[in-house]
């Protein structure tokens, strides 16, 4: 195609929503009218569907739940009033908190005021938060926030290091929709067990996000903690940014909530038109479908050339992958669907693997994300009427056109600025592609019964550490693994019995390994 | 296969290092013996070319170059007496001026110590030191590291507010092996400016790391920079990890960088064993051949259990897919190599796209880098007799039972923990097993010509750019994009041009653009 015809398939394909001052341009994805004629009934049957959604069927049939993040940006959309008063209700609640913690209303007891915050939550509890903070907290924020987002030892320790003795005005807040994700539990009992160490009252500065009468938020009610913001049941964890999830760490950070909800519902609105060319979701669904055959054949990634949309691809990983990564259709069918998604920041992932990407395995589509501002302020010049931000422009429509020329297809999203509002519009706009591509491959995109199946597993290891453990306790001599695989009722699980003891060992867990560490076989355990 | 079967196969092909306590296991890839005899003369001729590599042979024929990272660590194999006394010499260097930096010794012009660290590099000279700054920077270190990374302006604005007061405090290093990154140009040129702005000397406070005679070296000289340290012509950005790039930052972090080199020198060694079964190296070079077929089929997911680990990921994106990710092959035919990298840590990443690597298109394997020790010193119980570690064990452990259940393979890494020592020999093996691959599939490692032809189209753009700015100026009446093309002599770049104004116009560059933003071809432009 000439240059004069991409210009003009590029004007032609071109999304722009005046209000976001928001651009898609799929015009460097190569598909043809063909296809678009084809997917088009497609297509139709998914405006639909996800307008059925939103009218509050049950869209989630095996967990039998509404699916409504689009009702926390437009509460009169949510099917029954008690929905709409909660959602009304939280938000306010949320920023009235946030209030009495920046005005110092609200104190912690040993302390003058709050500076930092302790985020407790894994996967969608903490990759929005995440996300956000790094896009939109200004530089110096009211309170500075540290994660919790794992169950790893030592990484709660550097935490908790770099907050030191800032533990006596740091506010801890634990989310989890059930209350019963073992990260989550686990990495609260070690924020109390820091707190009571320092001689801290734990409940005097906890906050539980959390479903009503959920475990969590039993224990946070008895121990009188803090506060308690609702989750939803009709909002899952990769879609609960901007739910109190998302919206009470960034409220405390100084984030404008009522800014991000607003360019949410701009983009919803947007995202409602049952048109392919004037729905920015559905052109992204069409070019993700047209790159992956429908099948996910190849991988999304996504680079935003701006700094602080560095955590973007990070939490688009949960919302496309947990979301379109599904075993079977929703007839049943095995189809192994998904998007791999993957991606940093560019231009510096141009000095990582753009060599890859122009001249190596051609399995991927790229996505752009072009923020127009470079600062705030003037620049400097670097050369003669260039400035670093020029730069990162060149860099990007080199790369874009570099790729083209090499049949590497590409996405570009530009927005004017990184603000509350265009991250809002952000989200927004990929939760709803998200839901229009799993309705044009007919998944089902708001459960994940793998991650269950994962949880179970684990549980089950623990229960096998609990039984040889026993048996160790209660051996008269040393075993090897063979041995303690029969004692403990396992004798298929010597590999799995052998993880077990190797770690207990290296703990100091009470348990010794005898022999070579080279050669499990000849290994003897003992308590 | 049966559980006893894997069992016996875990142990067959279970690899360890005693000095190190390293494990590496490729139990979980399905291959077997008969691709094992088919691959071993590849094996053969691949451990004879890293010899004649490691021997000073000129590995990266279109560059005319040696490759000899490996003598970083082992300065007696250098083939040229001069190499291991400069290796030996910039080690002392480096180790004294950190020294000099810790003991109040060398101070900043306007502040009694150093107390940060602003390190601009981008790609090699970035992602290494970002790695180990995560991984084994202190909690609380003598210096704290802050990166320019890029050269987005908002983000340099970022890091500058950060630092605020205290870039009088700021050591400032620039890395740039050839002198003319133009990131790390700018990166430099934006912390001049803010130095002088702020009436500090930054001269003072800068070292450069750079080839000697470099346009950078001059720079430096000239200004008369605290000091400098040398970038050798024959170690590659990606693989400059263990040079001064990766050094002088940690050694000014408080990291023992004689422990990273030793753990690399141990590694080296036991990658140098020219026997599959024997050399970790050699395995994981097998097992990334099984999975994609010897052609990069399969991307390679990358989940270390364990926080501090977090950037390998990231580290081994560029390592991987910079070194096989190529059109050709040495031959000269088009093969189009390559792995896709991605992943970020355990359990964390569970909870974000397992649900797709569980049930999800099948486009990948994984690799579990398990650290066996928790923390230091004891841990609390989240429940009867388990731990957080057991949890994050346990999640390790179910979820490559489940995934190779469900055909999707993985290797396991397994260390002792995170320390110098085994971040070297990471480092090390990674480094040996992308060299044995790029033999096994008969391409050049160790250059990158995607990168350049990137570079040279992002300057072209910046050319345009003046000369559309110089048309505009000189024009007495606003243009048409059609007309501005024409004019700067560049019919076929409408859409460029249009790129390049849309963003100077958002810049307040002087440049307006007036019309329909949504519409492209009627927008009119003026100076």
């Amino acid at each position: 195609m000439s240059a004069q015809d991409l210009w003009q398939r590029y004007q032609d394909w071109l999304y722009y929503h005046e209000g976001l001052n928001f651009y898609v341009d799929i015009s460097r994805m190569r598909f043809n009218d063909a296809l678009v004629q084809t997917l088009r009934p497609k297509f139709e049957q998914a405006f639909q569907s996800m307008s059925a959604l939103e009218a509050g069927e049950i869209a989630n049939p095996d967990e039998n739940r509404m699916v409504g993040h689009y009702w926390l940006r437009n509460p009169q959309l949510a099917p029954k009033p008690e929905f709409q008063q909660e959602i009304v209700q939280t938000l306010d609640q949320i920023e009235a908190f946030a209030q009495k913690i920046h005005t110092k209303e609200i104190l912690p007891p040993q302390a003058t005021q709050f500076t930092d915050i302790l985020s407790i939550g894994i996967g969608g509890s903490a990759l929005g938060p995440q996300f956000v903070a790094e896009a939109l907290a200004p530089d110096v924020p009211p309170l500075n926030i540290h994660f919790f987002d794992n169950t790893d030892p030592a990484g709660i320790d550097r935490v908790l290091n770099r907050i030191g003795d800032r533990l006596a005005s740091t506010l801890v807040i634990v989310i989890s929709k059930s209350g019963g994700t073992p990260e989550t539990r686990n990495g609260m009992i070690e924020a109390k067990k820091a707190f009571s160490s320092r001689g801290l009252e734990f409940s005097r500065q906890a906050i539980a996000i959390t479903m009503p009468g959920s475990q969590m938020d039993k224990v946070a009610q008895s121990e009188g903690w803090l506060a308690t913001f609702p989750m939803f049941d009709w909002v899952g964890g990769r879609t609960s940014e901007l739910s109190a999830v998302g919206l009470l760490d960034a409220a405390l950070q100084g984030i404008d909530i009522r800014a991000m909800l607003a360019g949410a519902t701009e983009m919803d609105a947007a995202t409602r038109i049952p048109d392919i060319k004037r729905n920015p979701a559905a052109l992204l669904a069409l070019a993700w479908y047209y790159a992956g055959n429908g099948k996910g054949e190849k991988d999304m990634v996504v680079l935003p050339y701006k700094d602080s949309l560095l955590l973007f691809s990070r939490y688009l990983q949960q919302l496309v992958m947990e979301s379109l990564g599904k075993e079977k259709d929703l007839a049943g069918t095995t189809v192994y669907q998904g998007i791999a998604v993957y991606g940093n920041k560019g231009s510096t992932d141009q000095h990582a693997y753009v060599q890859q990407l122009r001249e190596g395995v051609p399995n991927f589509f790229l996505t752009f994300i072009e923020v127009l501002r470079d600062r705030q302020g003037a620049s400097v010049e670097v050369e003669a009427g260039v400035t670093a931000g020029d730069y990162l422009s060149g860099l990007l429509q080199g790369t874009r056109q570099a790729l083209y020329e090499n049949q590497r297809d590409s996405i570009t999203v530009t927005i004017p600025e990184v603000t509350p509002k265009t991250v809002g519009a952000l989200i927004a706009l990929y939760e709803r592609a998200v839901g229009l591509y799993a309705f044009l491959v007919n998944i089902n995109a708001y459960h994940q019964p793998g991650v269950e199946a994962g949880k179970k597993a684990a549980a089950a290891i623990l229960d096998l550490q609990k039984q040889v453990v026993r048996v160790l306790q209660q051996a008269t001599a040393p075993l090897t693994i063979a041995e303690l695989a029969e004692k403990a009722g396992a004798p298929a699980q010597s590999e799995t019995i052998y993880k077990i003891v190797r770690h207990l060992h290296l703990n100091q867990r009470g348990i010794i390994l005898h022999g070579n560490p080279g050669d499990p076989g000849s290994l003897k355990v003992s308590a």
